[in-house]
């Protein structure tokens, strides 16, 4: 059984890596934050007598025997944070995969595959685009040669941080080499629908589809105090409408637009009409052709608004990842459902991407949430109650056991 | 008189340092090129005979003596330029006046006043904030403390940069100290207006009222994939509204509106929401009180923003610099348009600042202005002729002439 205090308490521990101010976690992936985090995980892991696997692209098996030989049983998600991001999101569900290992070595325990323990690399996409970036190349959707030379902001690559900190791997990231017999995930749900229906588990039958773009609006820079209004060239005002307009579609079509990120090439001046606006979308959908409908209609109505702004043009429109809907592998959900039978629940498609986006092609996986606070994720205030916690650490025990002895 | 083909070498020579590949200039007030450009004009300004003082703002003036002590007539303006910038938005002024010196000297002409060289420090506002610094502080507009603690994005104050490149003058920055009998600045429209009537040369009458701001608005970063449209605190929607809101009334109320400068307190990520959008508004008019209604249908539209965007406020609305609007001297006005006389030419109310506007109101003050190639500045495209700087160093040397006889 697990220990709920424990698993809280060494969930909280782990959070002295990257800790900011204000409560949140700021652990861009594979900084020295991260790599610290990691080789504690693997420490902890090995006390219990795991043996540890570190891929390619820095992945961390941890691998505790079983009874039969074979793929193991995964309980996987991430270390890695946003810049401003809380202390749960991919936290919780490698602290609860510690904790049921744990419990399982205090308990002497014997599962009949072995289980493992996941950290995958980069899921948050923060700092290196794509996210589930680890994952991906394990599941051969992405080559190891690209997820290696992703680069930060500041033109650091995937391969040298693994260099670095010593987290490139000899084996390779693949699904191939690293087989696994089931993919189980415990993740906060970073939405409102428990927190809502005050409910503290879910059981996740799926995940929406999304698409991120890089887009670059052309105008031409000049003088503030000089430049009529009406002569002007200022892409600021064209990607404002655009702006609103992704939102008015996303509505309209019943999915999600969001620019996260705004900036331009060159440096801003407050007296400078800005030359150029770059920025990031994110659209996203429980439908891949409703998807494919609301980008349709984005483009039209972003060409439609260069069109009507003068001296203005799109000078790129660059995808820089996207990600079909998801069905969870309806045995492995079933697991989880019975695992939750004794709370009040929901099933719930996920909104967010996660890792099990991508075992999902190559193994049966499943997801489980759990509440947190007003729905809010990716910012300091993410919250979920050790009360919470426990009944995700019990349901994956539960469900992974459950998926075991089928 | 004026050698046409040596001011224009001398000023291409000038832009050696901090020219970009693009052809503009990248010469922030008081980084390394903007302290090489200084020195050097330094001693080009010595081998025509002048004696140079730096004062504690490091503003430069190079007197060239006349038949009378006094005060000299100066024509300044400055050497730095904006990130974006060109090769003559106040570059200019500065080796127009020194070819004004230049000719003197090899004519062996003789002024009744004593004439004087000026570059201002940090007349953009680009790199510190607020624009037309050093002038501000001699005019006494600003104590030399106030100048001195600007800092940069990287929190580098001016006074380090003056001491590091040993600009920080022993002589007081005030016009008490260093006293002007006038000032005349030749500078680049800037604006369409010449370009349009297919005129070289302009007398300018006066300058424009503006004023800058930094309005942060925070809404409540979240999760991209799982926050639903409608339950969002997304600032983005309500800077969008607002800058399209604030150019509507520029253009109701006859004024100007740009945001120049468009961020955030928190590193930006791809799928988050944005927690808090801070922006600069830089507002323009040439009449006081109209400028007055602008800000007060600016600020009353804002308000009306945030009320409708859920969850999102008005932080703060910090003014960071403000210049009423400026009539020049109508003694000097009349010397430039005398001077001007045997050109096609317009009267014309600068829209830009200059630091003609802090002159102003410590001595007569005039200012002329040159065609620029589709009104562009602040912009690498920035371009005047060759013949068009030859007419304003011209009308520049006939001016300060006919003052000095007045
Ligand atoms: N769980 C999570 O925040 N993943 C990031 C990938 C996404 O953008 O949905
Ligand atoms: N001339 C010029 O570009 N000055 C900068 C001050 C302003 O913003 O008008």
């Amino acid at each position: 059984a697990i220990d709920a205090q424990r698993l809280n308490d060494t969930l909280q521990l782990s959070c002295q890596w990257g800790a900011t101010p204000d409560g949140g976690m700021d652990r861009l992936a594979l900084n020295d934050d991260d790599a610290r985090v990691r080789r504690w995980y693997i420490g902890e892991c090995e006390k219990v007598g795991c043996q540890v696997t570190v891929d390619a692209m820095g992945n961390i098996f941890a691998v505790r025997p079983g009874k039969q030989q074979g793929p193991p049983i995964a309980m996987g998600s991430h270390l890695d944070t946003q810049p401003t991001g809380g202390r749960y999101d991919g936290i919780l569900g490698c602290l609860a995969a510690l904790e049921v290992l744990r419990a399982c070595h205090e308990a002497g325990y014997e599962t009949i595959h072995p289980l493992v323990a996941i950290v995958w690399t980069n899921e948050e996409g923060a700092r290196f685009i794509p996210s589930m970036l680890g994952s991906a190349v394990w599941a051969g959707m992405k080559p190891v040669e690209f997820g290696h030379s992703r680069t930060d902001d500041a033109g650091v690559s995937v391969r040298e941080e693994l260099e670095r900190h010593n987290f490139l791997g000899v084996t390779a990231s693949s699904h191939e080499q690293i087989p696994l017999k089931a993919h189980f995930e415990l993740h906060i749900e970073q939405g409102p629908i428990l927190d809502t229906a005050a409910h503290p588990v879910a059981v996740v039958t799926g995940v929406q589809a999304f698409r991120w773009f890089e887009i670059k609006v052309k105008g031409r820079g000049s003088h503030a105090g000089t430049t009529p209004m009406h002569l002007r060239h200022n892409p600021l005002t064209a990607f404002c409408r655009m702006a609103l307009s992704a939102e008015e579609l996303a509505v309209r079509f019943g999915g999600l637009a969001t620019i996260g990120r705004v900036g331009s090439l060159a440096t801003q001046s407050t007296n400078c009409i800005l030359d150029d606006v770059v920025f990031h979308l994110d659209i996203r959908h429980h439908d891949d052709d409703q998807l494919n409908r609301l980008e349709a209609a984005v483009r039209e109505s972003f060409a439609k608004i260069v069109e009507e702004t003068l001296g203005v043009r799109l000078a790129s429109w660059e995808p820089l990842t996207a990600s079909q809907a998801v069905q969870f592998d309806p045995l492995a959900v079933d697991c989880v459902r019975h695992a939750c039978k004794a709370y009040p629940k929901e099933e719930i498609i996920s909104g967010a991407g996660h890792d099990s986006v991508n075992t999902s092609k190559r193994c049966p996986t499943a997801m489980i949430f759990i509440r947190c606070k007003d729905g809010v994720s990716h910012h300091p205030s993410e919250y979920s109650t050790p009360e919470d916690i426990a009944v995700g650490g019990r349901v994956l025990l539960d469900a992974v056991c459950r998926y075991d002895s089928t």
